[in-house]
Protein backbone atom coordinates (compact mmCIF):
# COMPACT_ATOMS: atom_id res chain seq x y z
CA UNK A 1 0.00 0.00 0.00
CA UNK A 2 2.41 2.25 -1.47
CA UNK A 3 1.01 5.83 -2.02
CA UNK A 4 0.62 7.14 -5.53
CA UNK A 5 1.11 10.72 -4.69
CA UNK A 6 3.93 12.57 -6.53
CA UNK A 7 4.55 14.67 -3.97
CA UNK A 8 5.03 14.04 0.15
CA UNK A 9 4.90 16.27 2.60
CA UNK A 10 8.16 16.41 4.66
CA UNK A 11 7.87 18.76 7.00
CA UNK A 12 9.66 17.64 9.42
CA UNK A 13 12.28 16.40 6.61
CA UNK A 14 11.58 12.92 8.27
CA UNK A 15 11.49 10.86 4.97
CA UNK A 16 14.62 12.72 3.49
CA UNK A 17 16.85 12.36 6.43
CA UNK A 18 16.25 8.54 6.22
CA UNK A 19 17.20 8.20 2.58
CA UNK A 20 20.42 10.57 3.09
CA UNK A 21 21.16 8.83 6.64
CA UNK A 22 21.16 5.24 4.17
CA UNK A 23 23.43 6.74 1.39
CA UNK A 24 25.36 9.06 3.24
CA UNK A 25 26.85 7.56 7.01
CA UNK A 26 30.22 7.02 6.43
CA UNK A 27 32.31 4.38 7.52
CA UNK A 28 34.20 7.03 9.67
CA UNK A 29 31.07 7.85 11.75
CA UNK A 30 29.53 3.79 12.56
CA UNK A 31 33.15 2.24 13.31
CA UNK A 32 34.34 0.54 16.40
CA UNK A 33 37.96 0.14 18.19
CA UNK A 34 39.58 -3.05 16.35
CA UNK A 35 40.76 -5.35 18.71
CA UNK A 36 44.82 -6.04 16.80
CA UNK A 37 47.44 -8.63 17.94
CA UNK A 38 50.79 -8.95 16.97
CA UNK A 39 51.56 -12.36 14.03
CA UNK A 40 53.42 -13.63 16.82
CA UNK A 41 50.95 -14.46 19.43
CA UNK A 42 49.82 -17.74 20.33
CA UNK A 43 45.92 -18.72 19.31
CA UNK A 44 45.61 -19.28 23.23
CA UNK A 45 46.59 -15.66 23.88
CA UNK A 46 44.18 -14.47 21.05
CA UNK A 47 41.49 -16.05 22.76
CA UNK A 48 41.92 -14.69 25.99
CA UNK A 49 41.45 -10.95 24.21
CA UNK A 50 38.41 -12.77 22.23
CA UNK A 51 36.58 -13.36 25.17
CA UNK A 52 38.19 -10.03 27.18
CA UNK A 53 36.74 -7.69 24.64
CA UNK A 54 33.59 -9.65 23.30
CA UNK A 55 34.60 -9.43 20.02
CA UNK A 56 33.87 -11.77 16.81
CA UNK A 57 37.18 -11.34 15.21
CA UNK A 58 40.82 -10.19 16.28
CA UNK A 59 43.06 -8.26 13.48
CA UNK A 60 46.27 -9.42 13.16
CA UNK A 61 49.53 -6.82 12.51
CA UNK A 62 52.75 -7.62 11.25
CA UNK A 63 55.46 -4.61 11.65
CA UNK A 64 52.11 -2.26 12.87
CA UNK A 65 50.35 -3.05 9.49
CA UNK A 66 47.37 -5.33 8.91
CA UNK A 67 48.48 -8.89 8.15
CA UNK A 68 45.50 -11.25 8.82
CA UNK A 69 41.93 -12.02 10.55
CA UNK A 70 41.35 -14.42 12.38
CA UNK A 71 37.58 -15.29 13.47
CA UNK A 72 35.61 -17.31 16.81
CA UNK A 73 35.17 -19.81 13.19
CA UNK A 74 39.13 -19.78 12.64
CA UNK A 75 39.27 -20.78 16.32
CA UNK A 76 37.34 -23.35 16.57
CA UNK A 77 38.22 -25.04 13.29
CA UNK A 78 41.65 -25.11 14.56
CA UNK A 79 40.86 -26.31 18.08
CA UNK A 80 39.16 -29.11 17.09
CA UNK A 81 41.11 -30.27 14.18
CA UNK A 82 43.69 -30.80 17.34
CA UNK A 83 45.79 -27.71 17.04
CA UNK A 84 48.08 -26.97 19.88
CA UNK A 85 46.71 -23.53 21.00
CA UNK A 86 49.55 -22.86 23.66
CA UNK A 87 51.81 -23.00 20.57
CA UNK A 88 50.15 -22.37 17.15
CA UNK A 89 51.30 -18.25 16.56
CA UNK A 90 47.77 -16.59 14.81
CA UNK A 91 50.57 -15.66 12.44
CA UNK A 92 50.01 -19.38 11.02
CA UNK A 93 46.52 -20.09 10.86
CA UNK A 94 45.05 -16.56 10.29
CA UNK A 95 43.57 -15.62 6.74
CA UNK A 96 46.06 -13.60 5.35
CA UNK A 97 46.50 -10.15 2.83
CA UNK A 98 45.09 -9.47 0.23
CA UNK A 99 42.49 -12.52 0.84
CA UNK A 100 40.98 -9.72 3.33
CA UNK A 101 38.68 -7.51 2.45
CA UNK A 102 39.18 -4.06 3.80
CA UNK A 103 37.49 -0.80 3.86
CA UNK A 104 38.22 2.85 4.25
CA UNK A 105 36.52 5.59 6.58
CA UNK A 106 35.86 7.58 3.46
CA UNK A 107 33.40 4.96 2.27
CA UNK A 108 29.65 4.82 3.02
CA UNK A 109 28.12 2.17 5.27
CA UNK A 110 26.15 1.13 2.68
CA UNK A 111 29.45 0.81 1.21
CA UNK A 112 30.61 -1.57 3.69
CA UNK A 113 27.10 -3.39 4.14
CA UNK A 114 27.26 -4.69 0.57
CA UNK A 115 31.19 -5.98 1.05
CA UNK A 116 29.74 -7.79 4.31
CA UNK A 117 26.91 -9.64 2.47
CA UNK A 118 28.95 -10.13 -0.80
CA UNK A 119 32.20 -11.64 0.59
CA UNK A 120 30.20 -13.60 3.61
CA UNK A 121 32.31 -11.59 6.42
CA UNK A 122 31.66 -10.52 10.04
CA UNK A 123 33.60 -7.64 9.57
CA UNK A 124 35.44 -5.17 7.55
CA UNK A 125 38.95 -3.72 9.14
CA UNK A 126 38.45 -0.18 8.42
CA UNK A 127 41.96 0.89 7.21
CA UNK A 128 44.50 3.74 5.95
CA UNK A 129 46.60 2.35 3.04
CA UNK A 130 50.45 3.68 2.67
CA UNK A 131 52.60 3.31 0.11
CA UNK A 132 56.56 2.56 -0.04
CA UNK A 133 58.50 1.55 -2.42
CA UNK A 134 55.68 0.89 -4.58
CA UNK A 135 54.66 -1.47 -1.70
CA UNK A 136 50.57 -1.20 0.13
CA UNK A 137 50.66 -1.36 3.57
CA UNK A 138 47.49 -1.11 5.74
CA UNK A 139 47.12 0.87 8.87
CA UNK A 140 44.40 -0.71 11.23
CA UNK A 141 41.83 2.75 12.41
CA UNK A 142 38.54 0.85 13.16
CA UNK A 143 36.48 -2.22 12.11
CA UNK A 144 33.05 -2.37 10.54
CA UNK A 145 30.83 -5.32 11.66
CA UNK A 146 27.40 -6.31 11.12
CA UNK A 147 26.80 -5.09 14.87
CA UNK A 148 27.54 -1.50 13.44
CA UNK A 149 25.39 -1.92 10.68
CA UNK A 150 22.38 -3.45 12.55
CA UNK A 151 22.70 -0.29 14.92
CA UNK A 152 22.78 2.32 12.09
CA UNK A 153 19.09 0.53 10.84
CA UNK A 154 17.78 0.76 14.32
CA UNK A 155 19.29 4.84 14.66
CA UNK A 156 16.94 5.08 11.09
CA UNK A 157 14.27 3.35 11.94
CA UNK A 158 13.89 4.96 15.17
CA UNK A 159 13.93 8.43 13.68
CA UNK A 160 10.78 9.73 13.57
CA UNK B 1 22.83 19.43 3.33
CA UNK B 2 19.28 18.58 3.84
CA UNK B 3 17.06 19.76 1.34
CA UNK B 4 15.08 22.73 3.71
CA UNK B 5 12.24 22.51 1.53
CA UNK B 6 8.09 21.51 2.26
CA UNK B 7 8.00 19.08 -0.51
CA UNK B 8 10.05 16.20 -2.13
CA UNK B 9 9.35 15.29 -5.67
CA UNK B 10 8.70 11.39 -5.34
CA UNK B 11 8.29 10.79 -8.77
CA UNK B 12 9.44 6.98 -8.50
CA UNK B 13 8.91 6.44 -4.68
CA UNK B 14 12.18 6.07 -3.92
CA UNK B 15 11.97 7.68 -0.43
CA UNK B 16 8.31 7.10 0.64
CA UNK B 17 9.88 3.17 -0.22
CA UNK B 18 12.84 3.65 1.71
CA UNK B 19 10.95 4.99 4.64
CA UNK B 20 7.88 2.15 4.41
CA UNK B 21 10.54 -0.42 4.13
CA UNK B 22 12.08 0.50 7.54
CA UNK B 23 9.35 0.81 9.24
CA UNK B 24 7.08 -2.06 7.65
CA UNK B 25 8.91 -4.79 6.69
CA UNK B 26 8.35 -7.99 8.75
CA UNK B 27 10.35 -10.52 10.66
CA UNK B 28 8.63 -13.34 8.19
CA UNK B 29 10.15 -11.32 5.06
CA UNK B 30 13.83 -11.22 6.18
CA UNK B 31 13.89 -14.96 8.56
CA UNK B 32 15.97 -17.40 7.73
CA UNK B 33 16.04 -20.80 8.02
CA UNK B 34 17.02 -22.09 11.39
CA UNK B 35 19.59 -25.03 12.58
CA UNK B 36 18.30 -27.17 15.09
CA UNK B 37 18.72 -30.23 17.62
CA UNK B 38 17.81 -31.97 20.21
CA UNK B 39 19.02 -31.06 23.80
CA UNK B 40 20.51 -34.54 23.95
CA UNK B 41 22.81 -34.02 21.25
CA UNK B 42 26.55 -33.78 22.28
CA UNK B 43 28.80 -30.50 21.61
CA UNK B 44 31.05 -32.75 19.00
CA UNK B 45 27.86 -32.96 16.99
CA UNK B 46 25.95 -29.76 17.55
CA UNK B 47 30.00 -28.44 16.05
CA UNK B 48 29.39 -30.48 13.30
CA UNK B 49 26.20 -29.02 12.22
CA UNK B 50 27.34 -25.56 13.10
CA UNK B 51 30.29 -26.24 10.40
CA UNK B 52 28.52 -28.05 8.04
CA UNK B 53 25.51 -25.12 7.79
CA UNK B 54 28.36 -21.99 8.81
CA UNK B 55 26.30 -20.37 11.23
CA UNK B 56 26.75 -18.74 14.24
CA UNK B 57 24.26 -20.10 16.67
CA UNK B 58 21.90 -23.52 16.84
CA UNK B 59 18.96 -23.50 18.62
CA UNK B 60 18.34 -26.57 20.95
CA UNK B 61 14.99 -28.36 21.06
CA UNK B 62 13.23 -29.94 23.96
CA UNK B 63 10.28 -32.30 22.94
CA UNK B 64 10.34 -30.32 19.51
CA UNK B 65 9.61 -26.88 21.67
CA UNK B 66 12.32 -24.05 21.78
CA UNK B 67 14.49 -24.76 25.00
CA UNK B 68 18.29 -22.69 24.62
CA UNK B 69 20.21 -21.57 22.55
CA UNK B 70 24.34 -22.32 21.43
CA UNK B 71 26.46 -20.27 19.90
CA UNK B 72 30.47 -20.18 18.40
CA UNK B 73 31.28 -18.27 22.13
CA UNK B 74 29.55 -21.05 24.37
CA UNK B 75 31.52 -23.66 22.43
CA UNK B 76 34.73 -21.69 22.37
CA UNK B 77 34.43 -21.20 26.18
CA UNK B 78 33.45 -25.18 27.26
CA UNK B 79 36.45 -26.68 24.42
CA UNK B 80 38.40 -23.72 26.76
CA UNK B 81 37.15 -25.07 30.09
CA UNK B 82 37.97 -28.60 29.14
CA UNK B 83 34.42 -29.97 28.68
CA UNK B 84 34.67 -33.19 27.08
CA UNK B 85 32.66 -32.10 23.36
CA UNK B 86 32.29 -36.17 22.67
CA UNK B 87 30.11 -36.35 25.88
CA UNK B 88 28.67 -33.32 26.77
CA UNK B 89 25.20 -32.63 25.61
CA UNK B 90 24.27 -29.31 24.55
CA UNK B 91 20.84 -29.24 26.86
CA UNK B 92 23.47 -29.05 30.27
CA UNK B 93 25.50 -25.89 28.60
CA UNK B 94 23.15 -24.12 26.65
CA UNK B 95 21.82 -20.41 28.02
CA UNK B 96 18.28 -21.90 28.43
CA UNK B 97 14.57 -20.56 28.37
CA UNK B 98 13.31 -18.13 29.54
CA UNK B 99 16.53 -16.63 29.15
CA UNK B 100 16.20 -16.31 25.64
CA UNK B 101 15.13 -12.95 23.20
CA UNK B 102 13.12 -14.18 21.01
CA UNK B 103 10.21 -12.77 18.05
CA UNK B 104 8.04 -13.25 16.32
CA UNK B 105 6.88 -13.61 12.12
CA UNK B 106 4.35 -10.42 12.53
CA UNK B 107 7.27 -8.37 14.20
CA UNK B 108 8.74 -5.86 12.14
CA UNK B 109 12.46 -5.96 11.38
CA UNK B 110 13.04 -2.27 13.38
CA UNK B 111 11.72 -4.33 16.25
CA UNK B 112 13.71 -7.25 15.81
CA UNK B 113 17.03 -5.36 15.52
CA UNK B 114 16.20 -3.33 18.39
CA UNK B 115 16.37 -5.87 20.39
CA UNK B 116 19.89 -7.82 18.79
CA UNK B 117 21.21 -4.51 20.07
CA UNK B 118 19.77 -4.14 23.45
CA UNK B 119 20.34 -8.00 24.71
CA UNK B 120 23.77 -8.14 22.56
CA UNK B 121 22.73 -11.50 20.99
CA UNK B 122 23.98 -12.35 17.41
CA UNK B 123 20.40 -13.68 16.41
CA UNK B 124 16.77 -14.22 17.44
CA UNK B 125 14.47 -17.30 16.99
CA UNK B 126 11.98 -16.39 15.33
CA UNK B 127 9.20 -18.59 17.46
CA UNK B 128 4.96 -19.33 17.33
CA UNK B 129 3.73 -19.74 20.98
CA UNK B 130 0.97 -22.07 22.09
CA UNK B 131 -0.29 -22.64 25.24
CA UNK B 132 -1.24 -25.52 27.17
CA UNK B 133 -2.85 -26.50 30.54
CA UNK B 134 -1.29 -22.79 31.27
CA UNK B 135 2.22 -23.23 30.23
CA UNK B 136 3.66 -21.79 27.09
CA UNK B 137 5.59 -23.51 24.53
CA UNK B 138 7.77 -21.87 21.56
CA UNK B 139 8.14 -23.64 17.98
CA UNK B 140 11.22 -22.23 16.28
CA UNK B 141 10.20 -21.27 12.61
CA UNK B 142 12.57 -18.81 11.63
CA UNK B 143 15.65 -16.83 12.79
CA UNK B 144 16.53 -13.49 12.50
CA UNK B 145 20.64 -12.36 12.65
CA UNK B 146 22.89 -9.25 11.88
CA UNK B 147 22.85 -10.68 8.94
CA UNK B 148 19.70 -10.77 7.69
CA UNK B 149 19.35 -6.78 8.79
CA UNK B 150 22.19 -5.90 7.17
CA UNK B 151 21.27 -7.72 4.12
CA UNK B 152 17.76 -5.43 4.27
CA UNK B 153 19.85 -2.30 4.70
CA UNK B 154 21.64 -3.16 1.67
CA UNK B 155 18.54 -3.79 -0.13
CA UNK B 156 17.26 -0.24 1.15
CA UNK B 157 19.88 1.22 0.25
CA UNK B 158 20.34 0.12 -3.32
CA UNK B 159 16.52 1.21 -3.88
CA UNK B 160 17.07 3.82 -6.20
Amino acid sequence: ARPKVGYLYSGNNTVSIISEHVKRTKVSEIKSMPVVVDEQTTLYDALVSLFLEDVGSIYVLSHGYLAGVISRKDFLKNIMGGTDIHKMPVGLIMTRMPNIVTTYPHETALEAAIKIIEHEVDSLPVVEKFEEKGKEYFKVVGKVSKTNITRLFVELGRQK
